[in-house]
This record gives structure tokens, sequence and C-alpha cells, in this order.
């Protein structure tokens, strides 16, 4: 297949930021790209070939779409699955597959694979609705503190809470959730495999995830992160098996606890580009984006390896501002050796929205930490 | 001045394949940009906010083009300079200015620049035409062998001869020239230089140019030049007053050759981002994009150190083939280390036509140099 300069077209599910850095690649290769996105501000709307607006969820708008390119992928897990079987089953290139994303999509199927592989992974219970879980509570069977997760729908922290007691119950919704024994732990990492049809897979270092002492907020992700070797290779090592399990083709990032007697348990996946692989756009030889690009096309993999040490800050709307953005001494970070802020192109600021990330890069990691840490202080996105 | 997800917008003339890659920094920091190129089938027309279809020479064109935006810069020389003179008098910020860009399109020019301001540059006369050329041969003033090179409108090597006697004089063009002395070289070599309109400045390392050891032609740019640290240091110094002396902002790629008995002369400069920096998006910690991008809106320059050691391979069409463009052999390239191409999306290929580049970086140059060969000798731009 000729891809370069051709007509080939590649089909792109979701238009926000990840898709955005991913259109990066395919410009730089100059394949061409069809995008469909719910709305027409998507930060993917310029530099792909063709843009449609529709519904994700929407069977009839996703299979009409994925009729018109070569291979389908997607940036976000929230599409619709039966139009994505269906296209499969004509015989479409989908990747990752509907198969793969079937059992990542939801919370519960996605643990109970976890279980059946011997894929380690924190004890849980599935419940169909919130009245079956308080019901197991009352019965003695599931205890607090466990952590809450609704099934389906949750992103980026949404649809996760600590349960400590009765009252942190009555605010939950009434859906499909699972109840997770608290693990405590020392790290939270994370591993981005890559992997090809053909089978080629590779894994990037793995990254640490360094929350605020108090807030309890990631604050940074750090590659490499900085931790035990013996520990790294068997994060490593349980990444690469989740992916070969679930037959993964592209990009997956698998999230980790390393608990205080340093087992490494599997959290949960994402079957895509991830927040914690953005430090590879300036750190790595080949980046995530790149990568997912690669495999998705059946190309050889890049070299996942790190040029230089890599810290990414995510860039959140500051409470108390909603508005026409402004990146508030972003002049004063861009002075700063190896720092690069990525800006995703949303006009409209809110609390906590995600508007961008700034990645540190340096030969030194404490030298990128400290710098990081100025990042962190310095810049405000506040409208 | 809020350049960041606002309604700043960006003007550049010229959407070729320089445009494109700049267009990557633009995206990542989500600035606005409006494109002016002749060509419908511009690379730049993909990813940038606006394109408008037009003569680059055409006074009126040009000038309408630059009362739309808010600050000006272009990827080609080629354009109409009384536009760009008549919108810097209306106090449009144009970067480079056209006071620079004045004494560099015009090589007889900028060669009696290089001689008021004592730049080391080779000897050189002046001439009108062909005819007047021909006579002061004739009068034993120029001496045989010399380069001829014609003043205006030259690009990529067209424009430049070397004569060694009268019958290389026969298809020369009747147009206004410079004949220059011929010095033996060592090496070619080329600095990076950024200024931004604050004043300050910063040369990228010293690159290389090999050429190949029959055919004269430069085969791999390398980063960093493989010479003596005395003579590079030499060359960023005389890259550095070159810029300051234009008062040039933006970036300017000074070209010069180490004489035998390692002095340095400068042959000729390009106020813009260029091939021999090419190596920057992968190998330094600030390609040179950003930092012209950095430059023309005066906001902090970025580190220009590299990361790993880099090497461009340019991909050019295959003599013998035209027409719909192949990357034959592109998928085996994909595999190897650290090898990244880039396709510039001209669909139609012919000989010698500029299709793309490939970079190879490396922490190690000479294995940078091993794998540019192996890239070199496979990858094939044919139709």
């Amino acid at each position: 297949m000729n891809y370069f300069s051709s007509d080939f077209k590649l089909g792109i599910l979701g238009g926000g930021q990840l898709g955005k850095m991913l259109l990066f690649d395919t410009r730089k290769f100059d394949i061409q790209t069809y995008v469909l996105d719910p709305s027409n501000e998507a930060p993917c709307k310029i530099a792909c070939d063709k843009f449609f607006k529709g519904d994700l969820m929407d069977f009839e708008t996703v299979y009409n779409f994925g009729k018109q390119v070569d291979v389908l992928t997607f940036e976000i897990e929230l599409v619709n699955l039966a139009a994505l079987v269906k296209l499969e089953e004509e015989g479409l290139k989908v990747y990752p597959s509907p198969k793969t994303l079937k059992l990542i999509q939801n919370k519960g199927v996605q643990k109970d694979f976890y279980t059946e592989h011997n894929i380690p992974t924190a004890s849980y219970g599935r419940f169909n609705n919130l009245k079956s879980l308080i019901v197991d509570i009352l019965d003695s069977k599931t205890r607090m503190p466990f952590v809450w997760k609704c099934t389906e729908f949750g992103y980026d922290g949404n649809g996760v809470k600590v349960i400590r007691e009765m009252a942190d119950l009555d605010e939950l919704p009434n859906v499909e959730c699972i109840a997770e024994e608290m693990i405590p732990f020392k790290n939270e990492l994370a591993v981005i495999v890559c992997r090809n049809p053909s089978g080629e897979i590779r894994t990037y270092p793995v990254v640490e995830m360094e929350f605020h002492p108090e807030a309890n907020q990631v604050e940074y992700v750090i590659c490499p992160a900085r931790i035990d070797n013996i520990v790294a290779d068997k994060a490593r090592a349980i990444a690469l098996s989740v992916s070969e399990k679930f037959n993964h083709v592209g990009l997956l990032a698998v999230e980790m606890f390393q608990t205080e007697d340093d087992e490494i348990i599997v959290n949960e996946v994402a079957p895509r580009p991830h927040n914690s692989g953005h430090y590879s756009i300036e750190g790595s030889y080949t980046s995530q984006f790149e990568n997912h690009l690669r495999a998705i096309l059946d190309l050889p993999l890049g070299n996942t390896d790190s040029k230089v040490a890599g810290i990414m800050v995510n860039l959140v709307g500051e409470e108390g501002y909603s508005g026409n953005v402004v990146y508030e001494n972003i002049e004063k970070i861009l002075g700063w050796n190896g720092v690069t802020p990525h800006i995703y192109g949303k006009k409209q600021t809110r609390p906590f929205r995600k508007m961008g990330h700034v990645t540190i890069v340096n030969s030194d990691i404490k030298e990128a930490r400290r710098i990081a840490e100025d990042v962190k202080n310095t810049i405000r996105v506040i409208a």
C-alpha cells in the first residue's frame, strides 16, 4: 500500500487535541486524513484533509464516515462500537480493533479480562446499579474504603470516587459500576505499548506520575520514572503482556500502580495516544503519535528510546476564570531551557478544562524537574 | 501582544515546504496564519487558517494580503519588495525587514554589503549584463576560472556556473551578474543565526555539507560539522556578525567556505529557514522553524543546542521518472534507528525536483552517518 502523497485515506474518529497531535505526523508523511467530530471548533479541523461534523455515538454517522476511508482509527474511546464492528466485518481495517475496544470501553469487562488472563489488578466487585452496590455493602461483602468507578463514559477523573463512609455514596449516579479494593501504592506508573498488525511490538520507557503532596492531583509526568530498574523492567513486561493479550494494534497506554512491596498491578488502559506520552514529542526518538500512525498502517515501528529526559505539565483552566483564554506568563516560560508549550486551540477557558500542556526536556532529569516546577508556578490559564 | 488562541494573524508569503514546516509550530502554539501562494496545490494550503492564491511578485496582491495581518514574514525571497516597503512604512511589522531583504535579494548588492562591512568573502566583479562581463574577460581584468552567478532570481543551484573557458559562456543568459574568484576550499559550512527585534541573538551549531566525491553534489548535511572547534567558533562568530550588521530579524542562514588554510569566508545568506537547518526538527532542543516564529514575534529564543547528532539527506526526483510520485523502499528505511522522512506533499515528481528530506538522528554521529548512507542508497523517488 502506498500511503505517501497518494489517494490513501486515513479516517480518525474524534478531532480533539490527541487527533491534532496525530495530524502533525500525517502531515509530515503527507498522508490524507478525514476527521469526524461533533464540534465545528475541533482542534483537528485545520490540518486534516476533510472535516466531517457529526455525532461519534451515532451508528449511521460513524458507519457512513468509515465507508469513505481505507483505514479507520479513533482518538477517543466513546465512539459507536456497533458501527465499527460492522465496518470491520465488511473488510475495513479498523485499528484498534472493535474487539479490543469492546473489552476496554466497559471497566467491568476490562477488569474481568485481567482476571481471566492472570494480569495482576486490584480485586473488585461488579454491580449493575447503585442499589446492588449498596446491598453488597450492607451485607458486609464490599468493605469501605473502596474506589467506586462507573463502568462507562467516565473520562479524566470523572466517574471515579473514593468511598470512605456511607455518606460518600449520596451523590453517586445510579449506574453500572465497580467497587475496587484500595491498594496503598508508592507510585503511579504508565507504560505505552505500540504494536502493529504484523506483531512487531515495542514499549516506551516507564513514566511516573508525580502527585501534589496535598492536593492528590497529578502535577508532573516524568520520563524516565525515578524507580528501580528491576521494578521498571517488571512494569514494561506486564504492559507488553497486556497488549499481547488484547491482541492490540496501535498504542495502548497501560496505567499501573507500584505497591508498597514493589508489586506492579494494572489500573486501567487506554487504547490510543495518551497524556502520559506527550513528553515523547520532544523527548523520544519517535513520538507516541508517529508510532501510533506507523502501527495502524503496519509500518515498522520507530525507536521508543528517549533522546533526553522529559517532563510534562498539564495546562488546565484556572479556577475562577471563564471566557476568552489568556496564557499568562507564557512569554516568560518560553525563555527557559527546553520548554515547549502546546496550546490545543480551545478559544474558551473554564475551570479545570484541559487547554494544553508544557514539555520540559533536558539531558539532566533533576534540572528538568526544577524547571518544570518553575513552569508550573509561573504560567496561568486565565481569561 | 497575545498570540496564543487569539485574533492575532501571522501572514506568510509563500506556501512551500518551508512554510509547511513553519506551520507545525504555529499549530503547536495555536497562532492564526494566513498564507499567500500562487499555487492551489501549495503544501501549506492545509494547516493554515486561511489560504490566498496569488502572485508573490505582484504589488497589489502582496500589499492587500499584508493589510489583513498583524505580522508579515516570508518563506521565499522572491516576493514584491516595493509592497513590503510600503507596508512597513505604514506601520506593519514585516520580518525580516524589506531593508534587509533588499540587501540580500540582489547578489551584487549582497557582495557589496560584505565588502563595506569587512565581512570576509571571495573577491568579485559586478556586471550589468553578459556583454560587460565578456569585455572584462577580454581586457584580462576578470580571469578564468571564476564562478558566474546571476544576481537575481537564482535558486538552488540555478543561476550559478563555473566558467573555465570562453565556451562555458555560450549558454549563459544575458542578465546582471557577478564573477567571483574561485577559492579552493576544504569544507562548505553553514550557520543559522536567529535574532529577535529586541536584539536577542543565538546561533545554531556549525553544519557541514558533505559532497559526493565525484558528482560535486551535496549529499549530506551533518550537524555538528566534523571540524576543529577553533574553526567552528570562528564560523559562528562571523555568522553572528553578519546577522548583526544586516540588523536581521528572524532566521539568517549563512553559507560559508572553510578555505585550505582554515579561513572562513562568507558565500551567501538566506533570510529564512533553510535546508541546512532541517535536521533541527529532530536534532535540536528548538527547531529552526520554531525559532523563526519566536524571533519574528519577539518572543524569547529557544535553545539552539542539539539533543543528538543529526544528518539530513534530500529526497529529489530520480532522473528518468515523471508523474505520480512513489517513494520506493520508504517502508524499509522507516525500520531503521532514528530515521524520519519528511514528505513535502508534491503529488508529481520530475527529475531533481525537491520532494522531501530524511533526517537521521543518533547519539553517535558515526552511526548516524552510516545509517544516512544506507538511507541514501535505499530510498528512491520514482513514478
